[in-house]
């Protein structure tokens, strides 16, 4: 069985390694001669809308799925219309632009923070004269990492903001004050079968993800699940999904989806029975999901733009070391290290150890 | 950095899956097409002993490592005198020959079961007169899986156990009533570090191993450990040992040892904080070594011959299936399954479950 991946990055590269002991090969489309993936599968070295490669791919593959979200939709219409595509090509419709999947989440009666769609500026003057201060203004398309996005404090700072979107689609949010940001990752078969991982709580630095710690027995896990399996269930969703979360006392609100196995959830690897990478493959294999229970204390530092010396890392009690086979580059996620242990204090010494040596390297 | 990995099938294989987290490359030299590590790392395609592989080998590994005990002298001196080898050649001089490994074992100050050379039938009628009924006559090379062995119960089967080793040089045991089979799995470093795994505890059928399970807290812990330490520092090891004893009420007897990560061992991919094949490459790269502590109970089941569907298998609660990507074939082992449990319980069920699908597959 041969699982065809649309981009060979270290997320392509991570469900390869969980899928060798499952007897499957892969096969990835990526532009990068250095793709992480690319020792550990077949490599069709080009451009994601490259027709040619494209129906090789979906030749090749068995089965095909993505590690990003901003997949073309005609790249996706043309996949599913040759091959089996899973998560199916309407989950990606949604993950991409944040004004249908606000709309998507107030249907499915998910709380969100307020926001409105803003095409000039008077759509923004307008909506924030509603949703108050601050908001964001937000690119609908094409975000990630914070990337696309602008807070906006008061009325003086309205036209820069609209002027740094170069009149892209966009969309305006109240400014959530939360006290914790959660995710929570769920695996779904075809079959219907779904899996949740306890909670993920996630800090972020500049928009970008640094530590994710797994919290088993969250009060908030029963919610979370609610509101992914409304999602998962109106999409008929297979594979891994992450759903992103404001935490506000008793409270959840929906911020966005990754329609793929998620940085919040790499703790898993160690952390978790089963990895979301394999359970990601179990659930487009139609095969039974595994356990996603935690394994005692887990959690996840990222290193961007660097890493600390191997040795440094391997040298902490219960470190795991994940490279990611990545050039440093500034503001370049480029590798993570996991901590996993049976008794809370060894878990926090690690965590805080790992902390310290991502910071160290940390150029961003 | 890239390891070279003299054979290319499922330790091998399983080797490179723990290696990629860690940023190595990896070339194997074996001379079958499919061998399971193929995929997942450069394949030199010939024989052991090509020594234009063998010269590309060198020329391409910064350390080269195998998978097997029965490497030719001349290769592994011909490897030592042009790259980094480990673990190094004096411990394959003697994991390859019987006798001179229980000697090794006696110089030690280890127990074994009584032995003697053989290199005729005059040699075994004079040893088993003195080592007594059963013995069991054994070629002093090439022997795994309990190929090359004859068990003697009388001085009627004398003659033809000598005529089925064909004059090979030989070895005579007597046959020891063991309670039990255990081994220690350890690693060390070029630094002298030394970790030691909990005991496997292993079942064994025609010869072949069928379950290990991981034995924390073992009473004859402590005494293996200084066994293996004893074997580790005389041969200045470096890299994984698998040392396998007989117990008998509280003594151990030597048995024999692997220079490699070890079947018995499979357990610790899920079981143990670190795996064997982990540690493996830590060891040899000189980095610190992964606490070896079982996360909770932990065992493996070998398949053998053909393997149960992989929903059978995934159906298990906490069941990790692996397969090795190679054709069934009468008493091949072609993958192995692990549990790994909180509760004692759910280990137990789940390691039945197990063993009754293995046995339903096993055609030897």
């Amino acid at each position: 069985m041969k699982i065809g991946i649309l981009g060979g990055g270290q997320l392509a590269r991570m469900i390869a390694l969980a899928g060798y002991p499952l007897g499957l090969q892969f096969v990835v489309l990526d532009p990068d001669t250095n793709a992480g993936a690319g020792g550990l599968s077949e490599h069709l070295l080009g451009a994601y809308d490259d027709p040619a490669l494209l129906a090789q791919l979906a030749e090749k593959a068995d089965i095909v799925t993505y590690e990003f979200e901003n997949v073309p939709a005609h790249v996706a219409e043309y996949l599913s219309s040759h091959t089996t595509v899973y998560p199916p090509a309407g989950a990606l419709a949604v993950a991409q632009d944040r004004l249908l999947e606000k709309n998507f989440f107030r249907d499915l009666g998910m709380r969100t923070a307020p926001f409105a769609p803003v095409d000039c500026l008077d759509d923004l003057v307008r909506a924030v004269a509603d949703i108050g201060y601050p908001a964001i203004l937000k690119s609908r398309r094409m975000g990630y990492d914070g990337k696309g996005q602008v807070l906006i404090h008061s009325a003086e700072q309205l036209e820069t903001a609209w002027l740094a979107m170069q009149d892209a689609p966009s969309i305006v949010e109240g400014f959530v004050g939360f006290e914790r940001e959660v995710s929570i990752i769920a695996a779904r078969r075809p079959t219907g079968a779904i899996a949740f991982y306890p909670l993920s709580e996630n800090r972020h630095r500049g928009g970008i993800l640094r530590i994710a710690e797994c919290r088993s027995d969250d009060p908030l896990q029963t919610l979370a699940e609610d509101y992914v399996t409304r999602l998962l269930e109106k999409l008929d969703y297979v594979g891994v999904v992450a759903l992103e979360l404001f935490a506000v006392g008793n409270e959840l609100l929906a911020n966005e989806f990754a329609p793929r196995v998620h940085n919040s959830g790499h703790w898993t690897i160690e952390g978790a029975e089963t990895s979301q990478f394999e359970n990601h493959l179990r659930a487009i294999l139609d095969l039974p999901l595994g356990s996603t229970r935690a394994r005692g204390y887990a959690g996840m530092v990222n290193f961007i733009g660097g890493v600390a010396g191997d040795a440094q890392v391997l040298g902490i009690a219960n470190a795991h070391l994940h490279l990611y086979d990545k050039a440093p580059r500034k503001g370049r996620k480029v590798a993570h290290a996991t901590v996993r242990a049976d008794s809370a204090d060894c878990y926090r010494a690690a965590l805080q150890q790992l902390a310290d040596l991502a910071l160290a390297t940390d150029d961003s």
